[in-house]
């Protein structure tokens, strides 16, 4: 079996008629809807669906559908930055896929998409078809307001589609990525500069390790502080060697970390690295996973 | 989704004939053959399979219609003791079962193979119908020569079935427990008497901890020496308890672990947990596991 997460982002937060409307077109073609986070000071709503690629490339199709004719950026406010209608579509690998398959699926749908709504995409990440492009805040630099000016340049030539903006959808960014996890590690400590510096040290921005964000802040409610993360690829960076690398920090200023804390999912096979290498397990394959054999 | 998993020892491990005719008569039923393990010295083949609660039970109703025909106790001997022509059979809950459930599956098929073959029946382990019947090792004792002698007492009438013997195929003993982990740490270092000490502090037999048996051997062909090891109950014994527990032992002597290893299957669950006591994860829930999710 093979299954591919989609976390399409679109730029409505409020009207619930719109929400309903777009989680339908998505839950139609049989992937399985797994979270819906609207933010209405955003004005942004997040949906999480997983399936098989050709239902859930069929569900991000039925997105752009239903979303395009009910989000006019011309009349859409909110805190987050954004550029499109629909505004960023991460295709995720998770079983039976490889990253490969995600950029294919990625490029195809972007293709698909930029000819039946004569909209600009631009590719992300992992699809990236070129460096500059990598960063969703890269691309998304101006958002929507500076769209026409940017397109106008050489630099920022679409991927796919016209090179104007669809005057109500913007563009759109279409990708790959690995799974993202939400990390936090608190700190036996009320001491703030102290998780600002490790969180300083273990961040990739600063110094630290390639696939991690970080960010130190207080828990005013318990009166300790956290090393807030995002671990942007946990094959490469995996939770054990930020977690490690975080208490050997903390030491230095004699403070022990409380606990961690895993906010939303986690990869199985994240936590399957851990479990070997703190066991020290050597030989050990996905194979030996009594599930996996079951299944398999 | 409910699986069990099954893993009946029958008393042949040489004629191939028989062995494929059990492999047959399970199959059939529709559960999945994991594994096939026939040792000819010990005359005696492990079978391990799979599946939902009725295919299992069904599967080993098979393999009793088909085993008992073909073997006979009165012409079998091998060196691992045995009491049964199919000798033990136990069910094991994997998934969406719970182990009260394996205990009543294992009761409803020792009262049908009882009745329909005439067959003393013995439950055993989680499935006992009292202390004394607990391990397999004593209900054993006596083995199949010493079956008529044993059952004319009144400490060992079966559970089910008549209180005399089968002529060819003695008495079976049937029962529900965890699965089992078959876990080894190699230590850097030639001495067996450290690997002996540490397996005797570990295991429950000597004071150790309750579900673990452990015996100290040597890797002749690397020059180091092993805690060989059976946890048999994971979720009671956990796994990284007894890694940290032999590891603070080898260090009492100066000895490194090497490295450690599962050998076989380990379930899911056993490798979780590993991964959020050695990460300090507060919180943490099965269902935050990404595939658990999407299956779920």
């Amino acid at each position: 079996m093979a299954i591919v997460e989609c976390i399409p982002n679109i730029s409505e937060g409020r009207r619930q008629d719109v929400l309903d409307a777009c989680a339908n077109a998505i839950t139609e073609t049989g992937v399985r809807l797994l979270d819906v986070k609207p933010d209405s000071s955003h004005n942004r709503t997040v949906y999480t669906f997983a399936g098989e690629p050709a239902e859930v490339r069929a569900a991000v199709l039925a997105l752009f559908d239903a979303a395009l004719p009910l989000i006019d950026l011309r009349r859409h406010t909110g805190e987050h930055p954004r550029m499109g209608a629909v505004d960023v579509v991460p295709f995720v690998p998770i079983e039976g896929v490889t990253m490969s398959d995600c950029v294919a699926m990625a490029k195809a749908v972007a293709a698909e998409v930029a000819d039946r709504h004569q909209l600009p995409i631009y590719l992300y990440e992992e699809a990236a078809s070129q460096p500059s492009r990598h960063n969703l805040e890269d691309v998304r630099r101006g958002e929507f307001e500076g769209l026409a000016t940017k397109m106008a340049g050489t630099d920022w030539r679409p991927d796919f589609g016209p090179a104007q903006p669809h005057p109500s959808a913007g563009a759109s960014v279409i990708g790959a990525r690995m799974p993202l996890i939400a990390y936090n590690i608190n700190l036996a400590t009320h001491r703030l500069d102290v998780a600002k510096k490790i969180a300083t040290a273990v961040r990739h921005s600063s110094g630290g390790l390639r696939f991690v964000k970080a960010m130190g802040i207080e828990l005013g409610d318990r009166d300790i502080v956290q090393v807030s993360m995002n671990l942007t690829n946990y094959e490469k960076t995996p939770v054990f060697r930020v977690f490690e690398l975080v208490k050997r920090e903390a030491a230095r200023y004699g403070v022990e970390v409380l606990e961690s804390e895993i906010i939303g999912l986690i990869p199985q096979a994240a936590l399957t690295a851990s479990a070997a290498w703190y066991l020290q397990l050597d030989r050990f394959h996905d194979g030996q996973v009594l599930e996996n054999k079951l299944r398999g």
